[in-house]
């Protein structure tokens, strides 16, 4: 009975309150120095670094969503499940940035963005469990070669810090890198369904 | 006047937002270290339970509204009444959870527990006294044991801590219970549309 | 060009994150024992006040909407000033209730109460300035006698706290007051449409 | 596949949700005497000032995402650019606003006031190359003599606290000039339209 519409329009919210309130948890300044800014870059790099993940997820998430065609109980609880670790996202960029990269916080940050990426791959899941004549999306995300690459660089992220505050730029380049492989946007999904429409 | 539509859309909207600015209830970690996340388990645990009872309100009310097809004055405020105690959740998920879960937080936050399911009964009553003849509802709700059974968890949640912190866990299992009991989407009023849908 | 459906669903969605975030300016709570409540009840008190507030703005908002036939440029921007004023309402009743009802706080609470009416009376002018034939509006609008009554109970509420502690409790009735005649909806634009509709 | 509705829906939940938020970072009143408005007078000056380029910049969003007829990659990542630029507003309105408008501070928030008018022009430009047949859009913005003074506006009010606590009236005066320039709303492109629904 939710409809497809209904679930994106919740989803879309969730996601624009996210990256939204993110700037919510950027320490307050303390002074009125330039110096202020130089205590301030950790947290701005990873909000911009955050900032990109999530529209990453709205972007793709909104491709998933187009192949859905009945919305289904376990898909909705696989939806709020994507969101629970996406809201996370925001508090662990304010921690990771106020400790200025320590190990700890840069693990659970990786962490965060590992159990996103792991709630996405259920998510579709749910979406093709539910409607198995999908072909649309099992074609499209069957090789899913981006998919594990980035869990590998987000282990990579976790483990590394464990190692001393030596392991941080390592976990900070890995997490730069599967970002800036999302931002060229998923065109798979689309191949396909030009495919699809294409005569055969 | 008001249309359906547009109180469903407010109405998730607030959802969405209750959702996600739960987080920034969260209290801020003070160290960088792993006993931080010691110090923070009792919150990041309210947070998952609160989390689930704002996505099964949605849910829930999402069933609810598809029932209805006429939208009235008395309905409007019974619904503002549900977001009322809904938006009081995540002050007291971060006032339990930043008390490692003293009694007293602990039997209030049932309390606003309590509160929610009596103002979704509300709503429902308002919703059956706008359209008597609504009898999708007023036939799916009928015997109404989970709410009853809720209700009754709800006041043992809110009674337990009363008696000390060794009620505390007793009021933890009762409103996890409730969460999982409801979890299982309320297929009720899905069935008798179906069966309504269907030849006599 | 802006179409009424767009700044409906922008207002209603200021609207919803104002009515929301009002809880994130409740004080964080300082102990875990039953006085605590005794401490915050001022501000639990101002929270219900002003959620009512922006629960009737929201209702009349989407009544007022309702008889808009053309969005103009005037109505935009009287629109967003109503919002303006609305925003300030969660900050003042943060304030307020901190203060446990101190005469400045709670003059300026009424202040800007004051100002979301003023605010309101100039949108409906716009509106009817930009439609000058919205005869339904200009009949349903033209008594006006609970408009006037309010701005005279927050005036009231403006001067009274000026007089000294005395003054808060006059002016705490006089803004319930306000809220309570408002509860009842404005039934006069639907009467006014029901007229419109019967057989002359 | 991304709508252009969908594009617009979450790009004015992001900016409601800016607007909205932006009363969050106020600082909070540290006493209940009317000096206290005294320390705040600032903070609220900007939060009039950053209010009114948000709303310019929802309205002129509006207008632009009028214009286009097919959303395309980098369209959206231009528009999320945008967003990005506009959610460190609420942010630096706070920091300046709680400095009492010190040199660094004023500097910052015009610098993100400049990169906000930076990433719209981006966003223009995205939207012409997606497709150069959008004369509508390509005739209306052809001329941007009010773009090239904001941002000539722009440099000057970050240049100027350089030079001490003398320039910040001088930034002042410069950012206040180009919300007033703008708050007359953009009627180009409305123009352009007009003409070309005329009967040539």
């Amino acid at each position: 009975m939710m409809t497809k519409s209904r679930l994106e329009a919740f989803s879309d919210g969730v996601i624009a309150i996210i990256i939204t309130i993110m700037v919510l948890e950027l320490p307050r300044p303390e002074s009125h120095e330039w110096r202020e800014l130089g205590r301030l870059w950790p947290t701005l790099l990873g909000y911009v670094l955050s900032f990109l993940y999530v529209g990453i997820y709205w972007n793709n998430h909104h491709h998933l969503m187009h192949t859905v065609r009945r919305v289904r109980g376990p898909m909705l609880w696989a939806n709020l499940h994507l969101l629970f670790w996406l809201s996370l996202l925001p508090y662990m960029t304010g921690w990771a940035g106020e400790s200025h990269f320590a190990p700890v916080p840069v693990t659970c940050y990786a962490f965060i963005a590992l159990m996103c990426a792991v709630a996405y791959l259920v998510l579709v899941q749910a979406i093709i469990r539910a409607d198995p004549s999908n072909h649309l999306l099992s074609d499209a995300t069957g090789a899913g070669l981006k998919e594990w690459l980035s869990i590998a660089a987000y282990l990579g992220a976790i483990i590394a810090p464990l190692f001393g505050p030596g392991g941080v730029p390592v976990a900070g380049i890995l997490l730069v890198a599967v970002a800036l492989m999302w931002l060229i946007p998923d065109r798979r999904i689309e191949r396909v369904l030009e495919r699809k429409d294409s005569p055969a």
